[in-house]
């Protein structure tokens, strides 16, 4: 295609938001008219399925639910007077409970006020509370957020330790919708012992995020936390950031929550027209599906040219393959669906790993996203009459010019500036294109069967650690692996064992390997206590 | 394969070095004994030419340089005593300079001692530091590191302006192999300018890591910064984090940088064996190759179960990307070949996208990294007699269990825990991984063309810039867009100067467009200080 060309057929598929001024650019996809006409029913029946979603349809039919993520922001469009109190009471209540902490009118036991806050989540109740943390928070926000999303005991640790006596002034909230994922439980079982340690009260610095009548709902009630906030079944972890999940550490950060879901709002109503040319949603749902033919066959490469951005392609990784990444169709085929997501900033990345991008392995499109407004305030001049942001610029377009030039596609996202509205909007925009993607492709978004069977996997390493602790404790001499694995009766497990007994060796806990520079099949067992 | 024959494999395939407590487990990597058999000529060939390396071949023909950083821990290797004592006495001056900083003996101006380090650099010169710091600082360390790795003009005002006073106690280290590494000079630019308004002297608060010669080094000793530190021309920049590029920033940040380098050194005797079977990174080299059937086929999504291990990815995805992802061969056949590489930390992702790992799109595999100690002292019991890090081993073993039923393949490292030593080793066992890698494909892995093209068309951006905005100043009224690039002579740029002028006129600078809500063709052009 020439120059005129691609420049009439840019301007023929520009996308622009005039209210957010943001744009979308998809020439860089190849696909041609053909194409978008072959995709026009699929995408009638996609707005369609949206459309039963958006007005409470069961749109997740593994778990018997509906999908609501898109009331949050539009409370008026809940199907029920109900539902509908129940997000605007919960806006109000985090309004609220912000006020009161922001004033000093709530405060930890024998301080003034709080100043720090620790998140406490994993998976849906993380991704989306750093991302926004990161993009929005000001240099010197009233409260300082950090964040505890694994069950690693060396980086609770380092969180706790570096928080040091700023304990005692830091806000806790933990975000569970079970209050039973592992991960979180145990973090806020750590940071109880420390507090403890401290003589502090947890109860009296910590709030729940969680489902109604789930368990960590109790325990909160039950030892007089400082508040709970809901999550609603009808709202998924992966689409969770615009409920109380994510509006309470953005709101305890001084950032404006309202602001983010009216963003969110306004890219909901853009992404609801039923006109693939007119809906940026079902712009980048047909540009994955021609990249990938509708198999997920190229990675998702996602570049802001700005560092606030850069957990935004950690969020997506959640969002998209979680939703997309399917065994079976909503058929019951085999299908094994999904798009691998990964990608940092730029220009920062194109020291990494442009040069693969360029000339390398063909297997990925990438997604530009590029900021308007370089900074607040004036720039310095610094070499060819540009500016630091100006060079930021000239990196996003010489490197989609060059990809394109070798073959490779690229979508451009260009926003005017990072602020709360752009980013509700953009988190909006991604979770539509996910949905009308998955309908394209026939598969349930909003299930994740395969979490579920990794927890299950892993509560059965921990059930034969238990038997394996319990039968080397009975033992009077020193065991063979073998005939340990055999007196447990789990012979075929013998190597998972190995490994349980590795780990434990090294942390001195329960059992001792007599000899482990030995082979593991020679390896004799005892118990710590043996000589 | 039944339980007990995958066991024997498990036995018969585990690599550990008794030394570093390392372990490699590739059994659950599908190849069989005649593809290993097959690929022992490949191997004989990739070690030959390694030796030859490490003994000063040029290895780099495009560049003709020698390729040297398997030098930098074991200098007696280095093919003349010149380069020996090159090595040696930057070792020396770097352990010089850490100590006069941390004594105080060298202080900024008007202020007791340094407290802050600020690393300015790009690619290979901010990923290692990056990784090092994260994975090996202890919670209070003597200096405080902070990195600017990009031309993001509010991502330079977050850290300066976080930093704020603590500015006047910062050291400043500049790296920059020729020191024309626009990011680079970009931010040191913005952050001299803010020194200069602080009125203090950025020169008294700054070294320099760079090409000797370079023209960051003549910069550096003419305006008497306080140091600077050599990169050698046969070090390159993914390779450089065992050079001064990488041991600077960790001894100052109080970590024990010979450690790092003794690890290595370990690992690359462990890695020079000429034997398949007993050589880790060989191994790993064999995996990668069986997977993508050395054409990269696979992504290696990379999962260290440890959060002071979660940059490691983005370390390997420049060693490995721009190592490795190339256009032509050798021979100069057009090969595309590469490895992508993503991932963070277990068991945090998870609960992002091991859904779409464990039942989604084959197009993977994981390398697990498992860490044997859990944290520095005892741990509680939080439930079924386990603690928060048997949880974390449990997650590891079940998913690795799990991916494979799915007939997803994986590697498991295994370290003893995250010690300046194993750091050292793991850097070290990757390094020579792709090297040999990159002879089993026959490319050249020390070159990156592709980087250096997207610099020039980044230029070429800027050119095209400077020529619009001279072009606008000289309208008397409104241009129509396609008038100007006709004016422009540049009608074939006609969206790139579109793309320009949009960011210029967001950032009000030199150009205004009267209509911007317009149509791009329509838009009408006039110079900022018109009316």
């Amino acid at each position: 295609m020439d120059d005129l060309a691609l420049w009439q057929r840019y301007q023929d598929w520009l996308y622009r938001h005039e209210d957010l001024g943001l744009y979308l650019d998809i020439s860089r996809i190849r696909f041609d008219d053909a194409f978008v006409e072959h995709m026009q029913p699929k995408f009638a029946q996609a707005f369609e399925e949206m459309a039963a979603l958006e007005q409470g349809a069961i749109a997740n039919p593994d778990e018997n639910r509906m999908v609501g993520h898109y009331w949050l922001r539009d409370p008026d469009r809940a199907p029920s007077a109900e539902l509908k109190q129940d997000i605007v009471s919960t806006l109000q209540d985090i309004k609220t409970f912000t006020q009161q902490v922001h004033t000093g009118a709530l405060y930890p036991p024998g301080q003034e006020k709080f100043t720090d806050l620790l998140c406490i989540g994993i998976g849906g109740s993380a991704l989306g509370p750093q991302f926004v943390s990161q993009a929005l928070t000001a240099d010197f926000p009233p409260l300082q957020a950090h964040f505890i999303d694994n069950t690693d005991p060396a980086g609770i640790d380092r969180i706790l330790n570096r928080l040091g006596d700023r304990l005692a002034t830091t806000l806790i909230i933990v975000t569970s919708k079970s209050g039973g994922t592992p991960e979180t439980r145990n973090a806020m079982v750590e940071v109880q012992h420390r507090f403890e340690k401290m003589g502090r009260s947890f109860a009296k610095q910590a709030v729940a995020v969680t489902g109604i009548g789930s368990n960590l709902e109790k325990v909160a009630m039950g030892q007089g936390w400082l508040g709970t906030f809901p999550m609603h079944g009808w709202v998924g972890g992966r689409t969770s950031e615009l409920s109380a999940v994510g509006l309470l550490p953005a709101a305890l950060e001084g950032i404006d929550m309202i602001a983010i879901l009216q963003g969110a709002k306004i890219m909901d109503a853009a992404t609801r027209v039923a006109d693939l040319r007119q809906n940026p949603a079902a712009m980048l749902a047909l540009s994955w599906y021609y990249v990938g033919e509708g198999h997920g066959l190229k990675d998702m490469v996602l570049l802001p040219y700005k560092d606030s951005l850069a957990l935004f392609s950690r969020y997506l990784q959640q969002l998209v393959m979680e939703s997309l990444g399917k065994e079976r169709d909503l058929d019951g085929n085999i299908v094994n669906q999904g798009i691998a997501v990964y990608g940092n900033k730029g220009s920062t990345d194109q020291h990494a790993y442009v040069q693969q991008l360029r000339e390398g392995v063909n297997n990925f499109f990438v997604t530009f996203i590029a900021v308007l407004e370089d900074r607040e305030g004036d720039s310095i001049v610094i070499d060819q009459e540009a500016t630091a942001g100006d060079f930021l610029n000239g990196f996003l377009l010489g490197t989609r010019q060059a990809l394109y030039e070798n073959q490779r596609d690229s979508i451009t996202i260009t926003v005017p500036s990072v602020t709360p509205k752009i980013v509700g909007a953009l988190i909006a925009l991604y979770e539509r294109a996910v949905g009308l993607y998955a309908s394209l492709v026939n598969i349930n978004a909003y299930h994740q069967p395969g979490v579920e069977a990794g927890k299950k996997a892993a509560a059965g390493i921990l059930d034969l650690q238990a038997r394996a602790i319990a039968a080397v404790q009975q033992v009077s001499s020193p065991l063979k692996l073998g005939a340990l694995a055999s007196k447990m009766g789990a012979e075929k497990d013998i190597e998972t064992i190995y490994q349980i007994l590795r780990h434990l060796n090294a942390n001195n806990r329960h059992i001792k390997v007599v000899n482990p520079d030995a082979k593991p099949s020679e390896w004799l067992i005892t118990h710590q206590n043996a000589d």
